[in-house]
């Protein structure tokens, strides 16, 4: 068990680093990564401003781009890391791609998609069901969003951008 | 009252002419227009198949699109016409993005993720609440789904698409 959780841990940094990248941006930072038998096939970050589209979360983009490497949207034998957890529309995009695992840091009790706020991932009214880890590298993914928002709170400019979290 | 159904009837023709291209490329025939101040200024199809995304719902590209069109990821002031009422990633994505009033031909009892299985476009505690309107044209919105699934469960293939509803 123990191995398992540093093999998460591990694969988290991957989406760590990501979620670096986007606050890099000016983004709300979050990172997520896509393995699929222990390599790493997708990573990606929240580009919603820099992209000016609400749909450019981390983990539309990381999934979008690991159908495009195996050519295929179901996501059959995938793992998805993610710093935060997911939205409503990235829990939606996760059960639709079949995604089997999800893992993430920090959980959003407000807003939360995947089981917090919502129970997207297990409901048993969709196609699919996605089991879900959370908490792995927690207090780093959630140091990240509130040294962000607390950056965001201190400026002058004060619309909350689509997937913001109150964290 | 008539006369804003007729334009509503009017506008979800340009969403159903996508629905159809759509079965046509045999993919679940739903379609979705973006209207701006009367104009039209995104217009998809679902497309999961051909780009073998699972996140590429009609709504998706059009939010995208629109998005694109306005150089904003806040689609402040449009109306989104969908053939078929959105899942829980497009409306999760309609909600992020803004929009203040999605009109969709027919409802997805079993799996609808807009207000009818979950109430995501009204959620109190989501960033934005999105007006809806339903049943417009819905009769020929059903018949293109019925169709096709009717098409689909007499082919060999079995295996059903992302988005795909029980009609």
């Amino acid at each position: 068990m123990t191995d398992e959780l540093d093999l998460h841990a591990l694969r988290m940094r991957t989406a760590l680093r990501q979620a670096l990248r986007a606050a890099e941006a000016g983004e709300v930072p979050v990172g997520a990564a896509i393995f699929k038998d222990g390599h790493l096939i997708a990573q990606a970050h929240n580009q919603t401003e820099t992209l000016k589209d609400a749909t450019a979360h981390a983990e539309m983009i990381a999934i979008t781009q690991a159908a495009a490497a195996v050519g295929d949207w179901r996501l059959d034998g995938m793992v998805l890391y993610v710093t935060k957890e997911p939205c409503v529309m990235c829990a939606g995009a996760i059960v639709l791609a079949r995604i089997p695992l999800v893992v993430w840091g920090v959980s959003d009790p407000l807003r939360g998609g995947a089981a917090s706020r919502f129970q997207i991932l297990q409901s048993e009214t969709l196609n699919h069901r996605t089991d879900y880890l959370t908490g792995v590298l927690e207090a780093e993914c959630a140091a990240l969003l509130k040294d962000f928002f607390k950056a965001r709170r201190s400026s002058p400019e004060a619309d909350s951008p689509p997937g913001a979290a109150v964290v």
